[in-house]
């Protein structure tokens, strides 16, 4: 397909698309004259890559195009792959702070005693340990009495989610694909799992608190 | 305590703490001159709880206001409480759109499939319905054969989870303590959940690929 066709089944701007490919997000199409180029259905699917990466949860070209890269690097190495994955994490606040660049990773004694207790084998360098640590500094901070105790039991869960996530994952044939699941059940997933959470919670408190509690409405 | 050693203990600064007295966030001290006033812990817990919203998951110092007033206003009724709790998400791009005016919600079947199967009690206006639907638009729109069965399991874990939190909220007496807890398990913690199950997955894949496998690393 021609440009015009790839921007109006993938819905991205003529502009958009050309931008993507001068910053070699989006591999060149077969150049069929001087001018003109053709594009096929792997490039619809790498732009929307691109739009979920960059638009659902605000990740910057940059950091989009090192994702991507990673995926066409490895993307017949599931494992390899997962640990480029959950080294992404959403633009907002609560993402880890920047690495010290010797590659020493920073001192995460929660994350580590979690990991320890659970018996699972992670990496030092995987980020998910300072968000451990980051998020409990700032509940005590809050006056919060938690600690990593406290997250065994939604550690146990997460096991169990991960299992379902891998599973999913190896019924995958095709490299490319595999590696493109991999970015969307960890990355994407995660708002809809958190949502879960607040419906379950909402349940949860009506069955505690009968229906003539006051129903949770707008605000 | 003075404003200079409330701005010491907090680590906020002075003119910032000002700003939140001047916004109606932060209640007023007590007077003890023209321009003296005292401030006590529950000025310092709660300017602890402002930074938490503003800081850790960037929500507008507007936002936080509304949930601080929330919080203050129905700080005895947990259920009512939750419902406000629920209506905060973080200020990323995967935030729900805004609804309406006429407070009828958007259709957001597939949530509402879910909530069905699952039995769940949750109000029409609880926006993590419309956080399930979006994020399964997004990945069927980039090729992925996925809809709300697919996060059945997923919501089974959810469902335990909730349990984990009500039962923790539960064992706090206090009420303004526990509107704050509230928001704090709900809102704070997720980025922690999240973080567990990236380490779960890391896990669970090093364990099916064999210590063989490279290991994930930076990139």
């Amino acid at each position: 397909m021609r440009i015009s066709e790839l921007s109006r089944r993938s819905g991205v701007p003529n502009a958009t698309i050309k931008y993507y490919l001068r910053e070699g997000l989006l591999p060149p199409g077969r150049a069929t004259a001087a001018t003109q180029a053709e594009y096929d259905d792997s490039h619809l699917r790498r732009l929307r890559l691109i739009r979920a990466l960059t638009g659902v949860r605000g990740l910057s070209v940059a950091s989009a195009k090192q994702v991507l890269d990673a995926v066409s690097a490895h993307g017949d190495d599931t494992h390899r792959l997962l640990g480029i994955v959950f080294g992404i994490w959403p633009s907002e606040a609560g993402r880890p702070e920047a690495r010290a660049d010797d590659g020493t990773p920073g001192p995460n004694p929660e994350a580590a005693a979690l990991v320890d207790a659970m018996g699972w084998s992670v990496s030092e360098h995987n980020p998910a340990r300072q968000v451990v640590d980051q998020t409990l500094r700032t509940l005590r901070g809050l006056g919060v009495d938690y600690d990593w105790r406290a997250l065994l039991p939604y550690a146990e869960l997460a096991a169990r989610t991960a299992r379902y996530d891998l599973d999913r994952l190896e019924a995958v044939t095709d490299p490319l694909e595999k590696a493109e699941q991999a970015v969307l059940l960890t990355f994407l997933l995660e708002p809809a799992l958190m949502a879960l959470r607040r419906l379950a919670q909402e349940d949860e408190s009506t069955t505690r608190h009968g229906p003539d509690a006051s129903p949770p409405g707008r605000w």
